[in-house]
């Protein structure tokens, strides 16, 4: 697997199953909450799944412990290794600990302090490197290359799809007679998975995403028809700066996932509505989904609507309506 | 039963269980979060029951709506009234609400905005009042003689204490094996409930509460053996600057409940510690728990805590460590 051509085969529901079975004694059930205001203000039913309560403050949790515990022993005594500047980085360090195998994590110069010293708290070795996708791959190349570890790859990698996958069968366990489904999507290892898992257990299931508008490629490639990789990300959502993967995109486009683009200013109102009404805290990249919602409540009235909340890592003396009022 | 006396007949468990039976179909089953984190940081095992989660953010929609179903249909039609500038105003409102009947909420004016909001956004009909409690019990004894609404009072009234203890009951089916609570103290609604129910069901469990510094009467009256109602509060914590009542005190002073007084400081210290560690708003005044644990690591060492998060009610646009840092 080539972290630059960003492929991976897509798993079936068979090895998301297995990955729900291997994950379970590391991970999180996360709880499925309601809200009577936010069902109100949409004019849905809406079911949102916690990932942001999950271990490590988000769902990369899944993939990267199913990841790390597929390892056969020969490969796990190698450690792993990725690069991150934020959930993926702290979820991969967690999985690893868990197993008792070094994680090392190249981070770019310029990330987030709070997020680099989460990395850390987790237990990763971590790795500097100038900031470009370039340095970043031949970084996590030579500590390969060095260390004998397997990459990790945040999105594109058979093994945390299904790890992400396995939300969808816990959400669809969780809360019955679901209509649809939506996701943020970002390099599209959480959309992919939930997908495939979904499908698999309730054909009938629509499926939305969302995208910032300052990271649009996913939404640009499905209408293209051609995976879009010229967008260079200008938004908030630091969660979903990450180009859609290949393998990642022709999951959205097989399952039919239908993507709406937000801007940050819908981003940044719908987590004050998710703060203040669900009591949760949740990052501006994950508040994404709401925004989709409450953009076109049309679209959505009167569905009973699996929301996943993906992640809830901010830094609390900088909250984004600080600023933007 | 008067407001001035605060007092009420203690309720037993058999009252506390019917309580569970009524709020049931109302009532959410808040789940119990865990934190590799915050067990670290206090060398415990703490589980945390989220009532920050339930209707209305806070736990007082339990009581509230206890005593709400307990009336007769008779007294039911004439509505019911409470004085309040908090969470169980809103509380009152949202459980009348169920039964479709009116709710009357006296406000003493200077109340926070935000709250004054959503207890007419919860459907209450709210009436204005000097800020002394002489006004808002000769107010709010108005409104009952000139509609016939009966008074429920936040603490010192047996059906809201039975509706609160509903929480042990939930917490030590979810968490086996706990050796001990805490809650907050303010009035003592849910410290009295609560400690009638735990130790109905596990005699043996270790009772704690945490008080504000600036608000340390029920410390301060067991400490003396009498009522201590010459306290001026004098805390952040605005859920608990009520005076303990004095039945609340007799059943603190039954169970032998150990108090821990926290400086304002401390509590906002944890409420930081909450929100980053567990994702979840809490207010400062439910913080107090946790930092009565960081304050006295020595002990609570080893032990399996459980911990009660009782609101999340919080002003987004004015965090209190934005002041504090």
């Amino acid at each position: 697997m080539s972290a630059t051509a960003a492929t991976a085969a897509l798993p079936g529901i068979e090895q998301i199953r297995d990955a729900a079975a291997r994950i379970a004694p590391h991970a999180r059930v996360t709880p499925v909450l309601r809200s009577a205001a936010l069902d109100a203000l949409v004019g849905a039913e809406l079911h949102f799944k916690c990932e942001n309560l999950q271990r490590g403050g988000a769902f990369k949790f899944r993939g990267a412990c199913n990841a790390v515990w597929a390892l056969t022993e020969a490969q796990a005594a190698r450690g792993v290794v990725t690069h991150s500047s934020g959930n993926h980085g702290t979820a991969l360090a967690l999985a690893a600990a868990t197993r008792g195998i070094a994680a090392h994590v190249v981070v770019p110069d310029g990330a987030v302090q709070a997020k680099v010293e989460a990395i850390e708290r987790a237990g990763a070795i971590v790795h500097r490197c100038a900031p470009t996708q370039a340095a970043r791959e031949q970084a996590a190349g030579e500590l390969q290359r060095i260390t004998g570890a397997l990459l990790v790859h945040p999105y594109a990698d058979t093994r945390v799809m299904a790890g992400q996958g396995t939300i969808a069968l816990e959400l669809l366990r969780q809360a019955a007679g679901l209509d649809a489904l939506i996701t943020p999507v970002g390099g599209g290892g959480l959309a992919s998975g939930v997908a495939i898992a979904a499908h698999a257990i309730e054909p009938a299931l629509t499926l939305f995403g969302a995208e910032p508008q300052g990271a649009d490629d996913a939404a640009q490639s499905l209408a293209r028809g051609v995976r879009v990789t010229t967008v260079v990300p200008d938004t908030l959502c630091d969660g979903l700066r990450a180009l859609v993967g290949e393998s990642n995109l022709d999951a959205l486009r097989r399952h039919r996932v239908e993507l709406v683009t937000v801007s940050d200013a819908e981003a940044i109102a719908a987590m004050q509505w998710l703060w203040s009404e669900l009591k949760l805290l949740v990052e501006v990249s994950s508040a994404t989904v709401l925004a989709a919602l409450l953009q076109q409540p049309e679209r959505f009235a009167g569905r009973r609507i699996g929301v996943v909340l993906t992640g809830g890592n901010v830094d609390l003396h900088n909250l984004p309506w600080q600023d933007a009022g």
